[in-house]
């Protein structure tokens, strides 16, 4: 199997080489859903004859499909970008989930055109949202794939990962206060040393925000929960360029005096204009208490679930401003900085500066039965949390 | 007295002729506190000779001060700008309490220069913060001042609540949603008709909002507290231009189906971008709930006294920005566009399209003491709110 080995995207294809142009009638086996719900209850295992391909559209193969957090809500329904309703793959109407995924083109229409951007074997990761990769095969438009470039040496676990969280990391370091050292007019002007602020800085989009911020040189103050674990984690974040990890609960003792000590890590040659939040608890609001003037405090999650709570003075007189990000929108309006965006992402990882969140790969196969049975057993796995970023492998039958 | 009659600035210079370099030896009386505290405990009536005149600085003659609700944070000490801490003035340092008013120019240093821009007699309002309104009279830099047309047509009211609540309204309705026809480049882009909703409609900035928007072709829909006299004031706020008026508790009823009712009023061809906040309770995160994707929330105000509470989702997919405006930071920057703006203003009140909000004037004289108990109950009646705005008059003596 490929996936625990780096393999050169060069070599793989030419070993896919061999299944050149393979466009044939297909078998596809996909976890979809009829009815929105809970998601360890309403996944089906379903398999259905691929279409013949229509113009423009190419023949993938899946690699590794990846689960990340909002899929839950994409089942449950409570999220806005949804899959498509197929009712051409079965006896009813059906979704077949996944956002994020690592596909091999494996053929297009003998007369249809890829205008030059794709051939056989060429890996490639989703520019577009919700196209459905918990499958094993699919027919899709060529102008939503984005390929790896070819001289990059990606495992496939990296590249699986490499389509939503490192993209947002990357762009709300760039789009608020602009940090990326290429767009760099505004954030060298007064040449201060810039830091960043964020909790959940586990997460996979955390990680990327730090190596990023290593790597444009920005400084970072990371928060997480508190666990059994901490220190060692702490020691992982480090590793990563992590300049200071605080748990939330260390964050926000009073003894611990942190203000003052943040401001001291600050310095005066320092300004810290850039806060980004994926949970909306306590926090938050003590991380915008400590922004500079004119922050920009961006959110990109709720894991607290509750609402976002900041004092109006902040806002008045310290020229807060809290606004959002969401891929999905970004790339409807930026589909060729995402192109550009996904090169220089790719070369950061082939050059090892950029890791990929720890992952878990899960075997699929067996009957529809079997496979509805293990994926109840991942999502509930999912919602209890904490465990490693999970990728999805068809094995082949 | 001037104070109720509409007096045209050029006929009231010419009365002040009369007087014209009049830079010698004169006392002023002022309202001033030595500590930070209650305000109806800690503001004294004070008695100081001007000093001789600087390079620069222009002999006043306060015709009125206004008193606005900030200025009760400011004597509390919790307002982030501050008058300024004066030595010269009595034997303890004592700060001249007044952020709002308008006077008249009565002298300046015999060779000093105002560039052309002041003459003796011209009416000015305050174009720097904190300037110490609440007196008779004051030695003031010319730069801090902002000369009124002289060819409009100004009552003393008007000219005394035109400089902060006019301007804060001007702003908003400007710099985050382009409304204001004079910049109309992105506000006409699409051709949707504009609209803008906001709590504390019925504040002085309120009236301003109801009535630039009218002018500049925006719609408004327009939130009050419930009142005994909730009617008369609905139908005043609608002469004023208002589109729509409720009451918060019609607003976030269920039972009116407020939601549905105001997507009707805006309509497909409309679009609400631009939410003015001065409350911050439950109806703001409603007011934003409502706005169309891409929106501005802008906060000028926390009357609710509570953290401003918006749901995570709202940042996350539909594009709000949370933001605030403080006309004290934005004059720092643009002090020339503040005169252009000030004179626009200015005509629009002489154009009777413009109307200032209730006022009362308090009449200040007497001894000390009597004036000090005066203040006294004057700020008792604020703390309760629901007054008219109060403009303070010093008696000639």
């Amino acid at each position: 199997m490929l996936l625990s080995t780096r393999t050169s995207a060069r070599g793989f294809a030419t070993t896919c080489r061999a299944l050149a142009g393979s466009t044939g009638p297909v078998d596809s086996r996909a976890v979809v859903f009829a009815e929105h719900g809970d998601p360890t209850r309403v996944l089906k295992s379903h398999r259905y004859r691929l279409a013949k391909l229509d113009k423009g559209q190419v023949r993938l193969r899946f690699e590794l499909g990846a689960i990340n957090p909002a899929d839950i809500n994409v089942i449950q329904g409570v999220y806005p970008s949804k899959p498509q309703v197929r009712e051409d793959i079965g006896a009813e109407p059906l979704s077949i989930m996944g956002n994020e995924g690592v596909a091999t083109v494996e053929g297009f229409e003998e007369d249809g055109t890829v205008e030059g951007r794709l051939k056989i074997g060429d890996r490639v990761v989703m520019g577009a949202p919700q196209l459905g990769t918990w499958q094993s095969h699919a027919n899709l438009p060529h102008a939503s794939l984005i390929p790896l470039p070819s001289d990059a040496e990606l495992s496939l676990r990296q590249a699986a990962t490499l389509a939503i969280n490192p993209p947002t990391a990357w762009r709300m370091l760039s789009d608020f206060i602009p940090l990326n050292p290429e767009h760099s007019d505004a954030a060298t002007k007064g040449k201060k040393k810039q830091w960043v602020i964020q909790n959940g800085a586990n997460s996979a989009v955390g990680q990327a925000v730090i190596q990023l911020a290593r790597e444009w040189g920005v400084g970072t103050i990371n928060l997480v929960r508190d666990r059994p674990s901490v220190n060692e984690l702490k020691s992982y974040l480090h590793s990563l360029g992590a300049d200071h990890v605080l748990t939330y609960d260390e964050f926000l003792s009073r003894e611990n005096n942190t203000r003052a000590k943040v401001k001291e890590w600050i310095g005066r040659d320092g300004e810290m204009r850039l806060a980004l939040n994926c949970v909306g608890g306590k926090e938050t609001a003590e991380m915008a208490k400590l922004m500079s003037m004119d922050g920009k405090l961006v959110t990109y999650g709720g894991m607290a679930k509750t609402a976002l709570a900041l004092p109006p003075s902040l806002f008045i007189f310290r020229k807060l401003t809290s606004t959002g990000f969401w891929l999905s929108n970004w790339t409807q309006t930026h589909p060729q900085e995402r192109q550009t965006m996904m090169r220089s992402l790719a070369e950061l990882v082939a050059q090892g500066k950029l890791k990929e969140p720890e992952t878990e790969v899960v075997e699929l196969a067996g009957s529809d039965a079997e496979v509805a049975e293990k994926m109840s057993g991942v999502m509930k796995r999912i919602e209890e949390g904490r465990g490693k970023k999970i990728l999805l492998h068809w094995r082949d039958e």
